[in-house]
């Protein structure tokens, strides 16, 4: 099988939006769902990139998502909303709260919009990147199935609900992405597909004993960050996105790999704050650029060539892999082969 | 000298509170100072309780906050507002941005609230409380003078910057409060107070290498919760309280202890949510009651006698040391003794 590994960025994501289209999604929910997951992989961030299309088409031909959901605002009161995804995938019910969110902001100076009945949103950052283009901070949460113990226990309780937080600058960007654990379960399942071990302390396997092995931890639980100060974040993540959206929380966030009778109802939460209504946005990326300047310019320790911010490395990704190309783990170009042979779109169309 | 150590939490708020007034601080700005500092007692955050009464007393003294100030809105937008806390003291500034924003959240269902020219403000729990007794969820961050170094680099520059999430409960109560260090820098205030030695990962010396000497930490930096996720959350949480209100952010955020010419110009920020806009408080609250009595239903690991949800501790110790008192180790109570003398407020009216 001659099956290519290197893609254009843009006809990658042009690639998954035609498989997904192919597979019964609407043209503007495929166009968001591509657009997700190829940014995800231009940021280095592979976890959240292509690798998921394989999952994500699964779960339609299961009956497991709904493309063909209206996503809505349930409710709506001030600078509150409530939005049914209504089993929609994650990226579309996402960019609808998102786009709330920003309309309330631009109303009221703040809007916090709350998402129940949704899917696997893909990356967090997706989200906060919009909202910096636009002037807003984004402070974005999602729960996320069972992977992690609280302190204290041995089984998987809580996901590793993530947590983005965006803000605009005038030159180096600042958004911060994050997962509750350790690493994302994402880098442990990458690990586990190009057959690498993961360091000591990521993870601990099914009996709760520390682990190398990237299945035995995929079997097993991630760990929370920092002990029982990562335990608490998760758990506030959960509260925000699931308990007070209505959407699931703990065991009713359901696995989108293992399990194949719900739905998911993963729940997001999303806090966006016009900026202008506190300090001129000028002057918010002037002071920002500041910052930055000086944090860059602390003495390093030995053997640090930089001081970086969150979300710097990410840009520069993008940039070079914009020019370069996204090089994918052959089994993942292989998963994609299959699944433009099934769909019957090219893959070799995007390759660089 | 014959001195009480241990004291009655009322009584011991009472000889604050008249501590201060003699000092000049009206009556209101003096209730809300003992109330925060005696309650972080009470929870056990000792590094945030009495044992900063002399700091704060000697702040006043030579004129670095000033407690007859207004503390005033200066902006208020829809679901936003801007406080000016003109100096006053932290406790003073954060109530009033408290209520600002729940009675904007009151109105509008959320309500973001944005602090400058503040001080020191004690624990964020203090605020969460009182926003989850009245049905809101809050979330409150403040920044803070530098103590941690950036992932890569040598000396303080971000502040432990703490970030408080609270929600109403039916039973047992979440509030998670914490700093972005590994620790707070307050425990290691307490650990040399008390002569006592730091475990190591706490922190660097000032030559930026690990120590297990209280002294020489507080000369040198603590270190971020979970190396670079850690440093984003601090960065995240100055951006919000200080960036983004017209405080003080990175080393413009003057140092309490240190700096005798400047104000601290301290930044906070207050999300208030109201649940009711999302789901009725009723339900809730039986939701949060579930998901607390599942994860603590939650098999435990070898040793561990009780699986604990963030805040569950600290109303614990609250509830005890209501009834037995408050134990203060012998230097902070000579502290408070010699305090009592210069004010002419009888320490021992407060002895248990």
């Amino acid at each position: 099988m001659n099956v290519p590994t290197i893609f254009d960025a843009s006809r990658l994501e042009l690639f998954c939006r035609h498989v997904f289209e192919r597979a019964g999604v609407p043209h503007e929910a495929a166009v968001m769902v591509a657009e997700s997951l190829v940014q995800a992989d231009l940021r280095g961030v592979d976890s959240h990139g292509v690798v998921r299309t394989q999952i994500y088409l699964e779960r339609l031909e299961k009956g497991m998502v709904n493309p063909l959901a209206n996503v809505e605002v349930v409710s709506r009161f001030g600078a509150t909303a409530l939005v049914d995804g209504n089993n929609q995938y994650g990226a579309v019910a996402g960019n609808h709260a998102l786009r709330t969110s920003l309309d309330i902001a631009r109303d009221l100076g703040a809007g916090i919009v709350g998402v129940k009945n949704s899917n696997h949103f893909g990356t967090c950052a997706y989200y906060a990147l919009k909202a910096i283009q636009q002037g807003f901070a984004l402070m974005v949460m999602s729960n996320a199935s069972q992977t992690m113990p609280p302190t204290g226990g041995v089984r998987p309780f809580l996901g590793t609900n993530p947590l983005a937080v965006g803000v605009p600058t005038g030159d180096v960007p600042f958004i911060l992405d994050m997962a509750t654990s350790v690493v994302s379960r994402g880098k442990i399942i990458v690990a586990a597909q190009k057959g690498e071990r993961i360091p000591l302390g990521w993870a601990v396997d099914k009996g709760g004993n520390p682990t190398t092995d990237a299945e035995a931890a995929l079997e097993g639980s991630v760990l929370p960050l920092g002990g029982a100060k990562g335990y608490g974040i998760s758990m506030f993540i959960d509260i925000l996105s699931g308990v007070l959206t209505g959407a699931g929380f703990g065991k009713y966030v359901n696995n989108m790999y293992e399990n194949w009778v719900d739905a998911q109802n993963v729940g997001h939460i999303f806090i966006a704050i016009d900026i202008s209504r506190f300090i001129s946005l000028e002057q918010f990326k002037s002071r920002m650029d500041q910052y930055i300047a000086e944090i860059k310019a602390e003495p390093r320790a030995e053997g640090i060539d930089e001081i970086l911010v969150p979300g710097e490395i990410e840009q520069r990704l993008t940039e070079s892999k914009r020019k370069t190309g996204i090089t994918l783990p052959f089994k993942v170009a292989a998963e994609l082969h299959a699944i433009g042979k099934k769909y019957e779109v090219d893959l070799d169309a995007a390759a660089l």
